[in-house]
């Protein structure tokens, strides 16, 4: 990679390859909270954001670049601990930080992070390939970001470890078993779960003109403080940064890749709804619950 | 290109090519404010400066995505303006707008503009390559839009009307110039003139590890009603956007490109400070004066 700190970065993505491009907002009081979240988990989870996108494509990252404005109040120190944090995230995925911005910010922390990867040519796995029959499957364990998210809004706790509540504080992008996904050619269908799997699996559904009907018992529910989490957190809570993906009956989906649990659960339709069912049979409609992050349930408003 | 909607977008680098990538911020208050700049004004200097950053390294734009955030109670025409100013800008450089994040603000208008462009592998124009002795050019005229910022900041005007001011509200950026700068191997060293001359010009002297002079009687200064604008303008004032390069001194340099003047103002040296050299021979320190868009000067600072 060439001129970084030139007007622009220079990548050389492999030959027979495309490059993949996504950015995402970090917005102080929209994304994450100072007074809950600590610098190194905003640095974080704003270069998750954008990784998990890469993951949900089947790509590989190459490199991120960063926006950044700052209020003229805020301590240095908060700073140096957002970009060694976001920094800790990039060396684990072998991510370059080429280039972005900085600005003086008219009122709180502002980020916006760019992620450009790279995949072989044709093979990115859109959100638009689910086919009737197919299986729903998701990566790791649901709700366990948004449930410490409700803690930390029910005022209950002020301040949370972040070391006990990784899910929330540290989440791994699913970098690896995306690309064995890809490899492997498993999925027909893929997505990340940053707005809720509600939301995520209408997404696909759209994209796809199906439906699909997830079995509520099947979710593997994050345990949070020794429980289980409420199913509503796993069925709508948001900045999982799972996978959601589909695969033809026929495909063998291993349970596990690269330690990771693999679950199915549920099953794409012809009919363009989205249900949930339950263990003993009964049927209802699963609602879009779309995730706006810290807003919509924020006390202040 | 595939995947727009999707997780991240796909792009196609032609084979051979290398990637660009810049990102830059336009966020209210610093960079514009509602109450001077239309919508359609903000939403084309958006771009613009982005597409600059591409013609820096002589490249050729393919795809923008944008991050922009929005305060609940911003009138939906003020977006709708702001997209059509871009959108219109895009068109005519044949740049698709990919994709890109939304979010409610916190305050204000917030934006963050990447451009992706192409370049032939290992072809870059970078700050690094300029040498003593080079010849220092730019493209059209400077001053102009810092100028225009100028009357708006003494409160002399209230409103100014874009049409007559054009090089402030919608300045266009020099892709097709640096494209045949870039062809025909004219340029040792070159960048964007988007913080003002002395600093740009210090970052490729800095890059190159070499000192310049700048002949100040041979700057091209724009004309505002009527006037020449002030020598100040010209060596210090941003958002210009146009090409700051150099040439060794056996190279012919056209006198115009696509219709766009190019004057030589200036000589690289061995010495590494940066000179003004006036019309009687007079030689001064030509200090580097940060651009800091609209925040440096801002009566409410």
């Amino acid at each position: 990679m060439t001129g970084i700190g030139d007007d622009c970065a220079v990548l050389r993505v492999p030959p027979g390859h495309e490059t993949l491009v996504t950015t995402d907002f970090s917005l102080e009081g929209v994304h994450f909270r100072r007074e809950w979240q600590p610098p190194e988990s905003v640095g974080h989870r704003c270069l998750a954001r954008g990784l998990s996108d890469i993951a949900a494509m089947g790509g590989d990252p190459m490199a991120a670049f960063l926006s950044l404005a700052l209020p003229g109040k805020l301590p240095q120190s908060w700073a140096d601990q957002f970009v060694k944090g976001l920094l800790k995230l990039a060396k684990q995925f072998n991510v370059t930080l080429a280039g972005g911005d900085t600005s003086e910010s008219p009122d709180g922390v502002l980020a916006d992070i760019v992620v450009v990867g790279s995949i072989p040519n044709g093979k990115a796995i859109l959100r638009s390939g689910a086919c009737p029959g197919d299986r729903v499957y998701v990566t790791g364990e649901l709700g366990g970001s948004a449930a410490t998210l409700d803690l930390l809004f029910s005022g209950r706790r002020k301040k949370l470890r972040p070391s006990l509540f990784a899910n929330h504080f540290s989440p791994i992008p699913r970098i690896h078993v995306g690309k064995i996904l890809r490899e492997t050619r498993i999925p027909t269908g893929m997505i990340d779960i940053s707005d809720g799997l509600s939301t995520d699996l209408s997404h696909i559904c759209e994209e796809s003109e199906v439906g699909a009907e997830i079995w509520a018992d099947a979710l593997p529910r994050a345990t949070l403080l020794g429980h289980k989490v409420d199913l509503h957190f796993a069925l709508h809570g948001g900045e999982a940064y799972e996978l959601l993906f589909t695969a033809a009956p026929a495909t063998k989906v291993p349970s596990r890749i690269v330690g990771v649990p693999i679950t199915c659960i549920g099953e794409i339709t012809k009919r363009r709804r989205l249900a949930s069912v339950g263990a003993d049979g009964t049927r209802s409609e699963l609602k879009m619950r779309g995730w706006q992050h810290f807003q919509q349930r924020s006390p202040r408003k």
